[in-house]
């Protein structure tokens, strides 16, 4: 075995794919900062409690755990950040009124999402706290759409769902918690077979709106044909008169994403309780790039149930889908210690921005590693800079 | 227990301190840049063998161990960057000429440095590989005295040791490996009753040399003293030389920091082969908020030794050492979803880099959490930015 192996799913980041992160990055919490959101930086390690309570089966398996040697307790390496800035929001900030926050941050996962993805991803994402209204939900998908744009993504596309919906469906139903589970996934799977296999001795009509759920995605003529085909009542009608309002405002944005639904769709954490949404992206737009929704129910495992909407994405998973910036090429020095104009010119272009590669001695016939467009040379007395000839 | 009880030495990082990290990690990343380094990203998980490969008993100890679900073998969190760093210049770039990398990342400890300590410090680093000669040593040190003090640290003072001097004071003495390392503990601690204790059998000569080593420390005159004090060979005196030569140079900087030696100093990990060096700032100049030095033997474990010179800090301990920019201040704006020229206002703003806070219907009174100077209110058909009324 090399020494240099990596595990699976696990990859350094290079030069080039390196800065175009960081790049982002700073793209993301610069839009983020723009709305209003503070940053906080929540540990990678805690206690494994404090990291799952209320969370769900799927985050566990996801959790890479490991013992504290101080305490001899059991500690998680984070799979996801959402729950620790909810322990900061009512926790340590314990504000009355509208807390915003955003984070951006490595987690880790025993198993990766996909063949290609990866078990490092670099999460960022922005969260807001106090406000039970959908203009929350509002809020967190316009600054989703803009950090996104800003990113360099075009042609996006916003995907609604509602947990509502199902729970509206199954309302009166007293089921066991593994068979909504299963429930859930035979829906967000499509697989009706699955879906009459677990649902035989519900009501006909639970059954019908059951089966119709898997057909209810497409444009916004779903949320109508939602009201005809399941089983009206308050809770249904409030989720969907919400999706349509949102639909009806994001259409009326400056850069308008194509908004379409899907009704049966319930992936992603355990914890959302109200909207869910996903953002579609990249050159055919099938890339989901972003997830968010409503999980009013998060904080109450630190103590302070309080309305919360939030989203998050990978940023390594947009460095394939937009270009970076060009580098700025760099200007090339010679090495003279004990030339003080050299030096101090050296040191004026780097206060400017440039980057000046010194080149130290013994080295000026190799290939410049930093690509280099110019270069400093001494002209009648003074070190300016020059065009570099090409090799 | 609470659910948001974090475990010692884990702390979340707050708002006003995230923003105040977050601006250092750009400022001391922009500066490596600037000097032509480029951004490497390792990954937080790597094979145990791989991270550990020649770094020494402390490094093992303070990395955490867990097991990896896909392959089952140990995995390490990466407690130090620098031999991942090592591998990516010797492995995955292999290049042949000078290469200059720099990274900024977490890394975990199983136990803080000291009682304030964290567990999770953000660490920053850069390393220049390929060069065998003082040259590197000083544009390393350059470029910490420049990331520093653009981060706003002032009197830095470099402390210089050379671990080749202790080398050459025990050339010719066979002694075992745990030997040398409690030999260097003693030294490092300058308890000359355990370095008796340890050297009672060695020649007169190497012991009294190795009782002068803990009191050569202070300033330049300490390398006369050394020559003078110490069994001369060609090893010892090509470590003064490079001492004294990297000392004038410094002194020749436009900020000149003050420079002292400690030649009975080798702290830090095993991997140091030549120079060694801290930056010591902060108030009373006591701090120390930078370590580095050569570690030529570090690349070898993945098959390829090269010259190597770096130096990395914990951007957390910086936090606070140096004031932060004060952060500008917000305007508020009302929710108006309907009013189009609010939005477009709003959205030109946020363009312009101003934060917006917009107001969520019922939260009107309530104290901004963004610190707000400024409001946007209508006046005469068109929204324009005022000064908010002092509350």
């Amino acid at each position: 075995m090399s020494a240099w192996l990596l595990p699976d799913q696990i990859a350094d980041v290079l030069p080039s794919e390196a800065r175009h992160l960081e790049e982002l990055r700073r793209t993301l919490l610069e839009a983020a900062r723009r709305y209003g959101y503070e940053l906080v930086i929540p540990p990678l390690l805690e206690y494994l409690e404090s990291l799952l309570t209320g969370t769900g089966e799927a985050l566990e398996l996801q959790t890479f755990k490991l013992v504290d040697q101080l305490s001899g307790r059991m500690l998680g390496l984070r799979a996801d950040t959402t729950p620790q800035v909810a322990r900061i929001d009512a926790h340590l900030l314990n504000r009355q009124g509208v807390t915003r926050l955003c984070y951006c941050g490595p987690v880790l996962h025993t198993r990766a999402g996909g063949v290609h993805g990866t078990r490092e991803p670099l999460q960022f994402g922005a969260e807001i706290y106090g406000h039970a209204g959908r203009e929350a939900e509002l809020e967190i998908l316009e600054l989703a759409l803009d950090a996104l744009g800003g990113a360099g993504l075009a042609h996006l596309q916003v995907d609604l769902g509602d947990v509502r919906v199902v729970q509206a469906v199954l309302e009166g139903c007293a089921l066991p918690a593994a068979r909504v589970t299963a429930l859930h996934h035979a829906l967000a799977a499509k697989d009706v077979a699955t879906l009459d296999a677990l649902t035989h001795e519900l009501p006909r009509a639970v059954r019908d709106a059951l089966r119709a759920l898997p057909q209810l995605w497409g444009d916004v003529e779903v949320l109508a044909e939602a009201a005809c085909r399941l089983p009206s009542n308050p809770a249904l009608e409030a989720a969907l008169d919400d999706l349509r309002w949102l639909h009806d405002r994001l259409r009326e944005l400056e850069t308008p994403p194509r908004v379409t639904f899907d009704l049966a769709d319930l992936r992603g954490y355990a914890y959302y309780t109200g909207v869910r949404f996903s953002v579609l992206g990249g050159a055919q737009g099938r890339c989901e790039v972003a997830r968010g929704g409503r999980y009013d129910a998060v904080g109450a495992a630190f103590g302070r149930q309080r309305p919360a909407v939030g989203f998050s994405l990978d940023v390594k998973s947009l460095v394939g889908l937009v270009p970076a910036a060009p580098l700025r090429a760099a200007i090339r020095a010679p090495w003279r210690h004990d030339d003080r104009a050299l030096r101090a010119t050296v040191a004026a272009l780097r206060a400017q921005g440039e980057t000046v590669v010194c080149v130290l001695p013994g080295h000026e016939h190799e290939v410049d590693e930093f690509a280099c467009d110019r270069e400093l040379v001494l002209r009648a007395g003074a070190w300016v800079v020059q065009p570099l000839a090409a090799p």
